[in-house]
């Protein structure tokens, strides 16, 4: 098969969903599009793994990333696609496939584009951070990435989505004495000690935040609670998971310094974070961007990887047209007028002036 | 081997010891202590499984049952006994070895007894309690224990401990509703809920009863707590496993009364539970028998087979040679002085006056 990306956008999104690509196995469908890329002039095609990543180099003012992800969770008998009126079913219609075709699309047919263009088509996203092809690529070639800004394609419903917040996780530890119990008195109750941590997440108020436009929503919670030794011995030790989701106004070390403030006094460890993303929207290409698109903006509440472009000092922001609550379910589809929309409106900010 | 009950009773101890009894293999020695008593005048044996009950037909005012268990934790290289000074090492010395001999001794050597005299040497006490002997031949030859007063000779150290405290397990389950933990304001967080349990257990004031001179102490403690779906998800569902240890003046049934109260308006179900024994040493039998032995009396504050006494209606009291704080340990002894002690006393009980 070869690719037609300059033809209909949606029926490049089903050709796309009809070549599987589950993490880890989405090799022959970058062999795929590495092909298609190559027949555009204008681009120049480097690759890093299953990653591709493709630059104009047309001497513009400013450069800017269009970057997907190419992989899909596993299939749930809803590949290959089917059409029913204005939808597109198919595992990764929303996420993020009609986002791919919709960058593909537009790289072969704005031929006088107004920024330079890096196209990124990246491998693992949807397994463990690890193996994410966009991090790699940010570790093995960040200046493969160079820009001032970067759309991701990511399933945003056509809303402009900027920044993200970060996450964080720390385990709170009790710490008591064994004792029969029939005979607690010996003994100290851990998971007793455990209940002036939940008391402390009881009373925790969350901070709201605006940060360019954008409203974020800070969240501290119990994610999981482990404590017990046997049905007749008083605990000596309990677990309590935290997870706290930050404005991306804080770093990851100033949201763990806040975070063992609030559980101060108690034995705490962090057990993984990821920073958040400033939107950057009052960066000169990013207040373009959103004037063209004339699109509703909004605060991206979960982690995703614009962060990674953040980290880069990238502004970035997340902007795609498959529907974001779809993702990941066997009912997947795409609502096909969004992918059209979709179009038009990068269209109109990639268009030269 | 025939065991010599008549001889040395830390002899006896010893030879009980060396001839191994784990829980579910107790049958040959049981055999050999079948034989043994066979050759006692004034017992009429009967056998369940390997539970002997021995009894004398003397026509005396009361009948006083002395029990004991033959079986053992499993071995922990501590087989067979070994003596240093006064203390004799290995498994099953002061849990309860030592009061089986202390039982087996005064049967051969006390031989106008005060009282008529039931024997129970039974099978299966340091198992799950459906496979119990005394409880196996409380359900189905209650007949066969009928008396006045029932002495258990597990390890108290030479003290006579009155009655047992119940226990009673509840598992208290707080609901809640799932969401993704980057918007946990859609969702309500069922461990954050817990918390309101744990600060009534915290607030517990445990209550302290003297019942017939002995002081009983509650209390009522978690010991478990189990919540969490993911590391990213607001869980729905927490479980607190409480265990309220109760005085032998609450039947069952008040103390689940209790416990509801303590949790009203949570979603609490009673996991297991066993009822307390009142001491009962108002009982004349029972009055008798602490005046005789002169020892300490003290509550039992866990839980032991002198409860299936009292679901009889008969007073029981805990009193052996035995260390409780050295059962199921790898190093357990005896010191053998308490075995002659507990003899000498048991002796000015039961002989006639």
């Amino acid at each position: 098969m070869t690719l037609d990306l300059a033809g209909d956008p949606v029926a490049l999104t089903a050709a796309l969903v009809d070549f599987e690509s589950v993490s880890g196995a989405e090799g022959p469908l970058t062999d795929e599009v590495f092909a298609a890329l190559q027949s555009l002039k204008n681009y120049e095609l480097t690759r890093d793994g299953d990653t591709i990543v493709a630059r104009t180099n047309l001497d513009r003012k400013h450069r800017v990333v269009l970057a997907g992800h190419l992989d899909t969770v596993p299939i749930a008998d809803n590949v290959p696609s089917r059409r029913e009126g204005d939808l597109l079913y198919g595992c990764g219609t929303s996420d993020m496939k009609s986002g791919d075709a919709v960058l593909l699309h537009l790289a072969a047919t704005v031929e006088d584009p107004a920024h330079d263009l890096t196209l990124v088509l990246y491998d693992n996203e949807e397994v463990e951070a690890s193996k994410n092809g966009l991090g790699r690529v940010s570790r093995n070639h960040p200046d493969w990435l160079a820009a001032d800004f970067a759309v991701l394609l990511e399933p945003t419903d056509g809303t402009v989505e900027g920044g993200c917040q970060g996450t964080l996780r720390a385990k709170i530890t009790t710490h008591g004495k064994r004792a029969h119990s029939a005979r607690s008195w010996h003994g100290v109750n851990a998971i007793h000690a455990a209940g002036a941590i939940l008391d402390r997440l009881n009373g925790y108020e969350a901070r709201q935040v605006d940060i360019d436009g954008c409203r974020y929503r800070e969240g501290l919670n119990a994610v999981a609670i482990n404590g017990g030794v046997a049905g007749n011995v008083i605990p000596d030790r309990c677990d309590v998971t935290v997870n706290f989701r930050f404005a991306p106004d804080r770093s990851e070390a100033q949201a763990e310094a806040h975070v063992r403030e609030v559980f101060e006094g108690y034995d705490l460890e962090i057990t993984d974070s990821a920073p958040g993303a400033l939107p950057g929207l009052s960066a000169p290409a990013a207040a373009n961007f959103v004037n063209k698109l004339d699109a509703p903006v909004q605060a991206k509440l979960g982690w995703t990887d614009v962060a990674r472009f953040a980290t880069l000092g990238i502004p970035a922001v997340n902007f795609g047209p498959g529907d974001p609550n779809l993702a990941h379910q066997a009912g997947e589809y795409v609502d096909t007028r969004k992918i059209t929309a979709a179009v038009q409106a990068l269209r109109r900010y990639l268009q030269a002036n």
